[in-house]
């Protein structure tokens, strides 16, 4: 969208701005393992792509896939930056971002560092930005507990 | 606060990207190695809390707390994201974001790494916002020179 | 420049927004090795400087430098954030953000860490943001395969 009266361009940053808050209210929610507070960040047909055989259709299967966090990881830090929101409508965004995420497990293993990217959709609903699709593509791993992961479709 | 008009979703913004801006100069400060100009960034009843047994009550205090900074570490970096901005007033604000610090001792020993997160409480004195409160939690650390530090208080 | 009218507070807002994409486009494209698509966030008599004796002046020269992106690293990943903007005019700033780039190399040798900072001139050319001038500072380094770097500068 080209974005070209003031009104537009307030409307455009405040967009942005809400659309970050949701991007960083997830990692918050997922380092405090809060995964019903998780839960409500998405829509309810959402979809969430975590890695080629890992992820979700709909919030219920969404919800089984995040009660392991607090008997998995001792700790993890999602560190986002770098956030490209490309709005699409009014109510309709592509985001993408890049992701430093530490793991720290339960079980005595080397932290699991991914570096990588996050490639979201996300609409506006009733005044609130959610998540309709999420998915995670890896930079580099190192010591992480999932050993097949999305490329980045990196140019060669 | 709930932001309605036009004129009070500018206001947000400008204040939102200024406390951002007081929180990436107070990085910037830090790794280098400026120490008074970090205490200029706090009111004079500022308190810091950057573990347990650690911080300062008063910029008297903290200015002491900050003199160890060049003698301890050959270099620090700072990375700070997901900068989260809560305003409870024209005025007054409560601020998380996730930090990442490397540091660099002067002794030989390895690199500290930090992954944790800030919880700040910010005010606007004539028209520039200023730490009132600071405080440091530990999501996970490694190498690091301090041993007990905050937890985030994560669910378990 | 001081900001007091609310169409310059927004006009502010703008260019900062546009500017942060252009550094997180930056980054975006070499991380997916895209030479081309990074040589255009350049104006034509850009200078880059990586390191003392590493950089480039003027676009051709930098497309050189850029040439090797793809056989020298299996991936890379540039976490950029704690962006900090001086508009020195409508069409000019100077930029500084921290950044922590990890390279994993197509040779086998550990993977490269680098912390440490850029500094930017930026200018809006027919309404675009561009790199006038790029510079890359280093906190500190880890089996990273450029020896000298550009320091920071630090207070000692």
């Amino acid at each position: 969208m080209t974005v070209t009266t003031p009104a537009a361009m307030l409307e455009t940053l405040w967009a942005k701005q809400q659309i970050e808050e949701l991007l960083y209210e997830y990692s918050f929610r997922l380092d405090m393992n809060q995964p019903e507070g998780l839960l409500e960040l998405f829509v309810d047909d959402c979809e969430v792509v975590y890695a080629p055989n890992f992820g979700a259709n709909g919030k219920e299967a969404y919800a089984k896939t995040l009660g392991g966090i607090g008997s998995y990881f001792k700790a993890t830090s999602h560190h986002v930056s770098n956030v490209q929101v490309s709005l699409d409508g009014p109510d309709r965004a592509t985001v993408k971002c890049v992701v430093y995420a530490m793991h720290r497990y339960q079980r005595e293993r080397p932290d699991g560092i991914f570096w990588g990217q996050y490639h979201d959709e996300v609409v506006r609903v009733d005044g609130r930005w959610l998540f309709k699709r999420r998915e995670l593509r890896a930079a580099a791993v190192e010591n992480f507990h999932v050993k097949e992961n999305i490329p980045l479709g990196r140019g060669v």
